[in-house]
């Protein structure tokens, strides 16, 4: 199930990724990069910091089959991007809850203090996403406007706790998920952005 | 002759870099850096990836000299780059092939499976070249327009089918490195980009 | 003493990658994360690079508290930078010299090279500040005006030769971070900028 909910989230960013690869007027080989990039980016990190390596995107060719499949989405779907973006909205917000939910686990496994699992968390959601917009050349939208990394940071501040209280395993990782995927989408339906600092 | 070609491409890309630099009016330190990681830049992402560290460059002094060298090059030659941009190109695509080439004969030493073999070799040769246009505050020329990674693929796709046909190594990377340095080329004389996808 | 050196230096950095998100209109996490990898990515680039993980800022929760201190020095002071514009540039300075001789120090008890040890200080001094300019979306400073890596160099070398001669380590250290924020601090008062290359 976790499996399933991961995959869905990593095509989703891979299909961001390709979407905003394209705008830019990229050729497909920086579609499926950039798509790459944003649905791997952040388990990368995770994976290269707590040396983890080879990382998973060289061992399971899962994730270069789902940017394949992210270029051909984008391609095919520009038409109707408008009419379905609710639903992407709502399968990126899972996907940020569940590689949030990943990541600190992952951490977690590594024997490393709450604050660093969270840290990992929240770079596996969104350091894909940051450094889709650096090869887009632009200031990353995940440092700018949206509620989005503090969504993860509820979310695995929760995540952590519930842990410590020693709740059930499946409950601490759907109440997380529904924490962080509540947040985000209660963040875009009502155009909430933090104010900007200062 | 493997090494005598690498060491030249590793120069070319630094030179390039180097070049790349001073348009944007950087100082000596800001073309050295930008050269050195124009030509390091992929091996360097593949050792960490794979967990080859320290990297050659930490442990070899050849990088270095020849980022220096690349910075004395552009700066020599900087009067005549215009007429001299024919050799420049023929020794970039040939650098392009030796690094595809390099980096799929490494990935195989490390018993990865063919497809992330074909992944770092596309890295080894073109990510130096991606952080050089980071650092230059561009979009990425390598996912925009030019046959290049593209280049890369298609030789490292035949590199690997003869190596499962068995034929003798020196053949295998003679041929590949040709495939990419013709493919190349002839994208550069004739103009072709991929048309921009969608 | 060293490490309360070294603790001040990161708060500067901290605070300063604070301000400089702060100018591009990002909200409080992309200040805090902006401050942090000023403050610490050099020092993890060195982490990944030798192979040292976990790197330090997943196992000591000082650099996020660091960071998180920046932000709010950042927001607070906001009024008066002006005035104490020397002050911060003072404790940049120090920043700068002590990384740098942080970083050659641990890089030479992984038995590398000299020269490979020259160039970690200079990366553990300078590519925090590179990863902010890179996130800021702007040609990275470091690579172009200002003599900053250039007073690394000459401080790292004179450590390295001066631990050559046998120095007691105390003096080496003391002179090696003098030797550095004079060069930086004399660059800054009389606006010494290299000359742009060529």
């Amino acid at each position: 199930m976790l499996h399933v909910w991961e995959t869905l989230g990593t095509l989703v960013f891979c299909v961001s990724g390709a979407i905003a690869a394209r705008e830019k007027e990229m050729d497909w080989f920086g579609m499926f990069v950039v798509g790459l990039i944003t649905g791997t980016g952040g388990g990368l990190l995770r994976s290269v910091l707590i040396g983890d390596v080879p990382p998973r995107i060289l061992t399971d060719p899962l994730p270069f089959a789902l940017a394949l499949a992210g270029v051909g989405i984008a391609l095919l779907g520009a038409p109707s991007w408008k009419k379905i973006r609710r639903v992407v909205s709502i399968m990126d917000a899972l996907g940020l809850g569940l590689f949030t939910v990943t990541g600190i686990r992952i951490a977690e496994g590594k024997g490393l203090p709450w604050w660093s699992c969270l840290a990992l968390g929240v770079v596996s959601a969104t350091f894909g996403g940051l450094l889709r917009d650096v090869l887009r050349n632009e200031v990353p939208l995940v440092l700018r406007k949206e509620i989005y990394a503090t969504a993860c940071i509820i979310g695995g501040l929760a995540m952590l706790g519930m842990g410590r209280l020693g709740w059930p395993d499946g409950v601490v990782l759907a109440v997380t998920t529904t924490i962080i995927v509540t947040i985000r989408l209660l963040a875009i339906r009502y155009a909430i952005h933090q104010s900007q600092a200062g």
